[in-house]
């Protein structure tokens, strides 16, 4: 007989974007949603990186899982080749994988693992890939489930809660980081109401979080990102849980344009604020947040939308990615090392001893 | 000669949306913005009532004027008709114009001006129905310019401003609010850099604001309703300047959703305040900003943008339009009867005395 609390749970968690299979590496096709659900259907290594390149898959932890089976897609072009025939032919393959987007740290991190795997497999060289790729894949999905119950764990029955960008099973091996907190409230019968910031320019908020939420049933309303002050002030949410792109050592969290503006205003009216992500994302050699390099992206982002024009001609715009929640605006960061409340130098060297 | 100030000024303010003409009231139609700027042509009073209907001219003021000439073309189809026959026939025309919005403001007050001037005019109705709305119209032009002038009065040379939704020609007779002070301080070198949030749902940043400041050579950058923070922290804005809806007596202002999220941030970062309005928005009636009905819309607003659905069948969404920003984080209120800095009950009172 399955446990209930499980049973509920795999109903608010049937996404999968990155689905290995008969010899093929099929990804749903983060561009069309949720206009449409259709899967990118790659065989070798470059299919893998053009989809990561053309953002079919998106997610630091996503985008690692798919460049791992990339490998291994290639490697099966070679099966029986020996070793060093494999070693040597793949070396191009880490390479071009490795350079889709230089800038996701979980690409490289993933990548480096692979090339560990097949230093280490001198008789099957293939199999062993297989076995690394999945346990990459695995191991994100166990992460989450972790940091799920743990971030659940500090939520009171009957919440609402608030969160920003797409932190889900579309951007992760499933389930999700911040999205993943929220499933496993849901389940637990603790969160009650989501709202999701539309997540300007991209919307991957309107788009991607609504599209899972609504997907796996948990109660979700959109709001505009500029709606999010007044909604804390009416009491409709007493958390806003977050994902990042990277934390660093003093737990500065850099996230989504629009994080800092929303745990500036959850500080104002004592609503609490989680930031969810896993270790990989902790970065101990940046210690505080200002020494993260926030990205500037081209302006025409902001001046059109889902391909047309909105602003006049000759109109600048000024399009930073992501900016810095500093760590005293945190109440706890979560990861599948533990969770740290009032985050700090102290508490995330804690953590980081752990590792 | 022509005064150098003014002479610059001029070139920052080149633009009319509401225009009587020839018999006739042209209309900037403010759908059409910025992709096609067309005029719809009035020649009665229910044209003009379909066109504040439907949003063809929007903001309070202007919608206020626009009303005020309709009646005067309607006046003039009866020219000659005597003033007891103009007062019968034009009953059923004031209360449609007056129903074409009848939440805002300045319309139910630019038609009982327009009454009020009727009801005097024994001799030639059509004239003193035709001097009230010149009137009303150029007396909201000259606050304007009066609020540009006072406002700026506040700004230091060098300065960087952040504004929300559009507040300006468009929205009024000329010149703006909030955006006519932006004018005056960059015709007076104070301003140097302008920054619109591009206000969803609607886009009147990106959509209006930005096509004034680009047509009117103002340097301006087009943001993220959620980057403003971010912009505050690099410390490239000095002030956040805004207009109002509805003010109370105790200095909470109503007004476009996301400007209660920017005073907030401002306070965090020592950026200042500035409300600008013309008396006509201060309700003295309404003792505190809590005591404003938020007015929530069709949350279809939000799942759509510029026709297209973004956002999965079955989705819901939360679209309050306007939010309270409280006294305590507006370091200035700007009228045309004066400023009332670190406003509250007596700064408002002191004003209201002066009527």
């Amino acid at each position: 007989m399955p446990d209930p609390a499980s049973a509920s749970l795999d109903r608010h968690d049937t996404i999968r974007a990155v689905i290995h299979v008969d010899g093929a590496l099929r990804l749903l096709d983060q561009r069309e949603l949720p206009f449409a659900e259709t899967f990118v259907e790659c065989r070798n290594a470059p299919d893998v990186a053009k989809a990561i390149k053309d953002l079919v898959v998106r997610g630091a932890p996503a985008i690692g899982i798919a460049a791992a089976w990339g490998v291994v897609l290639q490697a099966a072009l070679l099966a029986g080749a020996g070793h060093a025939v494999t070693v040597a032919a793949l070396a191009s393959t880490f390479d071009a994988l490795n350079a889709a987007r230089p800038t996701a740290v979980n690409l490289a991190w993933a990548l480096a693992r692979m090339r560990g795997a097949l230093a280490l497999a001198k008789t099957d060289p293939l199999a062993a890939l297989a076995a690394e790729a999945r346990a990459i894949q695995d191991e994100d999905l166990a992460a989450n489930r972790k940091m799920g119950g743990i971030g659940a764990g500090f939520l009171d029955r009957g919440s609402g809660v608030l969160t920003h960008c797409n932190t889900g099973s579309l951007a992760t091996a499933g389930f999700g980081t911040a999205l993943g907190v929220i499933r496993a409230g849901f389940a637990d019968r603790k969160i009650v109401q989501v709202y999701a910031g539309e997540t300007r320019p991209w919307l991957q908020g309107a788009r991607l979080t609504m599209w899972e939420l609504v997907r796996d049933q948990i109660p979700a309303k959109l709001i505009a990102d500029s709606a999010a002050s007044h909604l804390m002030k009416s009491g409709a949410v007493q958390w806003v849980i977050v994902g990042a792109d990277r934390i660093a050592a003093n737990g500065d969290a850099a996230n989504k344009i629009g994080t800092y503006q929303l745990a500036i205003a959850a500080k104002r009216h004592g609503v609490r604020f989680m930031v969810v992500a896993p270790w990989s994302t902790v970065d101990m050699a940046t210690k505080r947040g200002d020494d993260i390099e926030i990205e500037l992206r081209d302006p025409a982002e902001l001046l059109s939308i889902s391909g047309r024009r909105m602003v006049v001609d000759g109109a600048d715009a000024w399009n930073p990615v992501f900016d810095v929640t500093p760590a005293e605006l945190i109440d706890v960061i979560v990861t599948e090392r533990g969770a740290i409340e009032r985050p700090g130098e102290a508490g995330m060297a804690r953590l980081a001893a752990l590792g």
